[in-house]
């Protein structure tokens, strides 16, 4: 995650804090290298970074302007385009993890500053290549979940900077928009041709040394009907698995009335489809959202669940990951 | 499936049963439709259509030319383009279900006889929807599979031809290329964008008359680390579901030593996750693939499979789908 780059937060006229997950989710991973945020709703939402014009960010640093804002079906709205249209003008390269490629919109694509190599669009179709199946070296983590946005990328990059903390070898490996930005590598698995994401879920985690961890980012959930990723499960070929809940959710994202599934179920059925592809994969911990909730009852939370399920379960953002990393245990599948 | 159009299968230089297997799920469900076969192998495999040449089977009226070689990946052979250019010349539209695009073939596209409209390409990306996960009305069938290649298609055409010749009210939804082919509708599951796999699935099987079935063709298997398309059954909300399997078959289709999983764990798998948006699910029967062994083997691995599950179970080009048709008490849920 070396990187000189310095980025401005694009967050436009966003108004609901779950739309603008992918610059809150870049703000907290890579804070000293975010000089601004630029947003036209004054504090409606808001990543913390100081507001500031495109140019104003410019001049503080800001060389890349990253599209922080995330909508269902990954579209764009038309009052986007000309402030897009002005940060290329100014000199930005913009970082796109829209469905929706700035390069397909006549009024950017059109406009006299677009220039394709100043664009970079990370939800693209990945390579075409077909899966082997084959088990591969080194040691593999992949956080699951109950649900989407439960925290499962900020799991994978907080025992992944757990581990680097302790020396181990470890990378992440981002699967979605806001890892890739993050990470400045990876896929982004649901802009994948179906057919060919086993094929990339397999070379993003390629054979390693014996004593190397991949923590792979998970997507989606088993149990949402509108959102599964299970492809990640089989090729991934997981050693260890970590949980991922949003305590006190009642709906599915993205449903109407979808009721949430128990974790137990979830620990269950995650196993089932990581052990066809590696016999030894077990569920090492659960990593508990507890952001609706204060402090005390959060710590409450944790040590119940851990007492029900046997499972080390720890909320990442107030405690740290040191209880879910992985350890020589897991490396030896015992 | 009323059309006046004639049929030509290019089969090419494929020398291997698998790889003309579009040509031949084609040739059997449309059969009267077809009027030759351009094979350029003499009889190594065959559909069983008259040989003939382009020429030849122009000037028997067939006007579409159906590429019906299927490989891993969808790749098309360089050999492959100077037939594809000259049935381009004679006049023919050619349809394709193909991963790989012929407009994006140089030698195809730039070649003077190529014109867009003559060619159609049948694995598209699908359309930019998201999912709701809401609720349809009327009754759903889905074929599922102990893996890739086992009879998911065929089965769920006989059932289809099943109902319609009892009157009952039925469409066949198709899911792969080769459906899209007999069918002249439906979606490529493989070829979708991941995110609105879901939502195209979704609209491939519309709410319906409460005594109308859609017969659901299903894609790859829950257990095939390879190919997988869980989506199927979150999104098609079946009501019924009928687990098809090859007879002998020992390792997963595209793996090199993946063993095939027990029927009894297909079955339990499969209705885990058709139940979370369908509670009422159930499996219906067991569609047996004898084409490894001989009649009276046949007749006694039905019968011992349908007494250890509790089960119908024929093979249908065998015994047709008389027993594995869905009936009253799955259209009442009961």
């Amino acid at each position: 995650m070396i990187n000189k780059d310095k980025y401005a937060l694009y967050i436009g006229r966003a108004d609901d804090i779950l739309d603008i997950k992918t610059a809150n989710g870049f703000s907290y991973w890579r804070k000293d290298d975010c000089v601004a945020e630029i947003t036209f709703t004054g504090n409606m939402v808001s990543t913390g970074q100081p507001v500031m014009t495109l140019k104003e960010a410019w001049d503080k640093g800001a060389r890349k302007l990253i599209l922080g804002i995330a909508t269902p079906g990954g579209k764009i709205n038309q009052e986007d385009f000309a402030p897009i249209c002005d940060a290329l003008g100014i000199g930005y390269t913009i970082v796109s993890g829209l469905h929706m490629k700035l390069a397909e919109i006549p009024a950017i694509l059109n406009h006299p500053d677009y220039k394709a190599e100043k664009v970079i669009e990370l939800r693209n179709g990945g390579k075409k290549i077909m899966a082997t199946g084959e088990k591969r070296q080194g040691n593999r983590l992949l956080t699951v979940g109950t649900d989407c946005c439960v925290g499962k990328m900020f799991t994978a990059l907080s025992i992944h900077a757990g581990l680097q903390q302790r020396g181990i070898k470890s990378t992440f490996r981002a699967t979605g928009q806001t890892g890739m930005m993050i990470a400045e590598s990876g896929i982004c698995a649901d802009a994948i041709i179906n057919d060919f994401l086993p094929g990339n879920i397999e070379e993003l985690s390629p054979s390693n040394d014996s004593d190397h961890w991949d923590i792979i980012e998970g997507q989606g959930s088993l149990f949402n009907p509108v959102a599964v990723c299970i492809e990640l499960l089989h090729a991934s070929q997981p050693d260890a698995l970590v949980v991922c809940h949003e305590w006190g959710r009642k709906i599915m994202d993205g449903t109407r009335n979808h009721p949430m599934p128990q974790l137990q179920e979830v620990i269950d059925l995650n196993l089932t489809f990581a052990r066809m592809t590696n016999p030894h994969a077990k569920v090492i911990g659960i990593s508990m959202n507890t952001r609706r909730t204060d402090k005390k009852t959060a710590e409450l939370i944790c040590r119940e669940t851990e007492d029900l399920y046997g499972l080390p379960c720890e909320d990442i953002v107030r405690h740290g990951s040191d209880r879910l990393l992985p350890n020589e245990s897991n490396e030896k599948h015992s």
